[in-house]
C-alpha cells in the first residue's frame, strides 16, 4: 500500500511535469540565421514547390505527397512518385514541419532545406537522376532564372542548395495556428469541449505525452537537428505488429545502421492528426481511434476502454488549426518547347 | 496568265474572308441555360478540381493533368494518371476549353459537363470502377455534403450531373484575355510586333485560318456540341506521318466507327499554344517550329521557309494571354479517416 502510494505520488509528479510540456503553437517557427525570410523567396520557393518539372516526367511537385490545399500530406498509405512508383512510408504533413528538429519519419536530415532536396533525387518519388538535372531543368526557365537572380543575387548560377532555401522558406509560412487546444493554452477555457478535455488529461496520466511534448508534439526542449527517437513498438509481440506491419521497416536503423535503433522513429506530430489519415510510417493503419489503440497497446501495454479512445480522439480533434488563405503560384512558363518528355 | 490572275483575286477574297473571323476572346463564354454561374458553384468546382480523392488512390485530381497554375494542360506528352498509367493522347489545356463546342481531341463530349465525368472512371485516368463510387466518396465528406445542399438546394443527394455541373462552372472562370492579338484586335496596332502581324497575315495567306478561325481558332460559327472535325494528317504519305506516329490513332473514327471519320480532329485552339508544347494528339512534336512544319506539310502541303517558321511562331506567341490570380481552394477534410486505402 505504501510503495503503490508512493507510485501515485510519484506519477502525479511526472504528471505534473510532462503537463508544464504541453505548449501552444508560436506563431513563428524557428528562421535559420543562414535563410532569413523574404516575400520574393517564398514565392520563389512557392512556384518550385508546385512546379512538376522537377520531376522526371513532369508529373509530380512537391504539393503532389504533401497537398498544402489539404492537411499537408496525401491521404495514402505511402507516397505515388512518377510512374505510379510507390515508396515504403507515407508522406508526413509539411503543415508545421517548420517546428520539427529534424525530418523525414527516420530523422535522417537536420532542416527542411536538406528535407527539401531529397525527394527530387529518390526514383520512386520526383525520380531525377541527380541535382545536376533539376537546375539544368530550372535554367531553362527564364521566368525561374529571373527570380533567382533577384532572390539570391550575391551567386551568379542557380544551385540546389538555393532552391532548397526557396522551398524551405515557403515552408515556413505554412503554419496552423489557433486550434481549439491553443486557443485553450492562451486563457480561454471554452475552447475545447469538456470531453476534450478530459481527453488531453487522460494523454498526460497514461505517459502519451512522455513522447507527444512541446509545441508540435514531437518532442520538447530540443535544439534544431537533435532528435526525438522512440521504438515503435517499445513492447513488440502484440497482435497489432503482425496485423499492421509494424516491424519489417526498421526506421531509424536503416539510417545509422545501429543495432539499437532498429525499428526507432522520429515522434510523429500531434497537430491536424485527426486529418493526417492514415497512421503510421506505412499507413497501414485508417482510422484514428485505431491508432490510438495500437499506441496505447505498443507504446504503454495498455487496453484502452473505448470511453478513452473516445476522449483522446476528441483531445485531437482539438489539435486542428486554422489553414491560411493562399493565393496559387502561378508557374514561370516553358515557352515553344517541352522540358518533359517521356523517358 | 489570266487563270493566275483570277486564281490570285480568288484567294484574295478567300483571304478577306477569312481575315473577318479573326476575333479577340470575349470576356465572357457561353454559359449553359441550365447551368448558371454561381460563386458558390464555382467555389465548389474549384474545390472537386482540385481533389484527388475522387480518384482511385486518391493521387490524381483534374489538376494533375490540367494544372491550372501554368497553361492548362501537363507539358507532358500524354496523360499520367493513377498507378503512373499513361493515356493515348496528350492532355488538352484547360485554359478557354469554354469556348469550345466540343470537348476531347475527338470531341466526344458536347460540353464541360459531360467532358468533366470522363476522366473519373478513365481506368488510365483517375480509375474510378464507376460514377456511384465518386459519389459515395463526396459523400463521406461533410464540407461537400453541406456545400451540395447550398449550390443545389432542389436535388437531396449528391449525384454525378451536378459534380459535372460545378466542375464546368469553375472551368467556366478560367479564361485568359488581354494578348497582344486581342488587344490588338480591340485596336491597339501597337500590340503587336511588325513581325507578329507578319505572322498573322501568313497565317491567313496559307490558309490555316481555313481551320483555325474564330475566338478560339478553332472554328467560327459553330453551335455548342457542333464540332469542327479536320483531317490530320490532311495530305498523308509526308515523312512526318512516320516521324510522329501521326496516323496510328483514327481519332475521331474511334467515336464514330464511320470510315469517313478516320484521323479526323478537332480543330485544337492556338490560344497560348507557345506554352502547351508538346503538340498534335499524341505530344510526338517538342517544339513550336516543329509544329508549324508539321503542319504546313501535312495540312497545306508546304514546306515553309525558315523566316515563315519563325513568323509564324512569333504570331502564336501573340495569343498568349493573361492568366488570372486565384486563391487556393481549401478541400473539405476527411475527419479521422482515409477514404483511399491502396487497391
Amino acid at each position: 500500500m505504501h510503495l503503490r502510494k508512493s507510485f501515485m505520488a510519484l506519477m502525479a509528479v511526472a504528471s505534473l511535469n510532462a503537463w508544464a510540456e504541453f505548449k501552444a503553437l508560436p506563431p513563428v517557427p524557428p528562421i535559420p540565421v543562414d535563410n532569413p525570410q523574404t516575400p520574393a523567396k517564398i514565392e520563389l520557393g512557392k512556384q518550385l514547390y508546385f512546379d512538376p518539372r522537377i520531376s522526371a516526367d513532369g508529373s509530380i511537385s512537391c504539393n503532389s505527397c504533401h497537398n498544402v490545399m489539404s492537411h499537408g500530406g496525401d491521404g495514402r498509405p505511402v507516397g505515388a512518385g512518377i510512374h505510379g512508383k510507390r515508396g515504403g512510408r507515407g508522406s508526413p504533413t509539411v503543415w508545421n514541419s517548420a517546428y520539427h528538429t529534424v525530418q523525414f519519419w527516420d530523422g535522417r536530415e537536420a532542416s527542411l532545406e536538406g528535407q527539401a532536396k531529397g525527394p527530387m533525387t529518390n526514383p520512386v518519388e520526383m525520380g531525377m537522376a541527380n541535382h545536376d538535372i533539376v537546375i539544368g531543368r530550372i535554367k531553362q526557365i527564364p521566368g525561374y532564372v529571373e527570380a533567382f537572380k533577384k532572390v539570391f543575387p550575391k551567386d551568379k548560377e542557380i544551385n540546389i542548395d538555393n532552391v532548397a532555401k526557396a522551398i524551405a522558406s515557403y515552408e515556413r509560412t505554412l503554419i496552423t495556428p489557433n486550434s481549439p487546444f491553443d486557443k485553450y493554452m492562451r486563457g480561454n477555457k471554452k475552447a475545447m469541449t469538456a470531453q476534450q478535455i478530459r481527453g488531453m488529461k487522460l494523454v498526460d496520466e497514461i505517459g502519451c505525452t512522455s513522447c507527444h511534448t512541446g509545441v508540435n508534439f514531437a518532442g520538447d526542449g530540443l535544439k534544431m537537428g537533435e532528435g526525438n527517437y522512440q521504438p515503435f513498438p517499445q513492447i513488440p509481440g502484440s497482435k497489432y505488429d503482425k496485423q499492421y506491419d509494424l516491424t519489417s521497416d526498421l526506421g531509424r536503423y536503416e539510417v545509422t545502421k545501429k543495432a539499437e535503433d532498429k525499428n526507432h522513429w522520429r515522434v510523429p506530430t500531434w497537430r491536424n492528426i485527426a486529418l493526417t489519415a492514415p497512421y503510421f510510417h506505412n499507413g497501414k493503419v485508417q482510422t484514428l481511434d485505431e491508432a490510438v489503440r495500437v499506441m496505447a497497446k505498443t507504446q504503454l501495454d495498455m487496453d484502452l476502454t473505448e470511453t478513452q479512445v473516445a476522449d483522446i480522439v476528441a483531445f485531437m480533434n482539438a489539435l486542428t488549426g486554422e489553414f491560411p488563405k493562399q493565393t496559387m503560384p502561378m508557374l514561370p512558363h516553358t515557352v515553344g518547347t517541352t522540358l518533359t518528355p517521356d523517358p
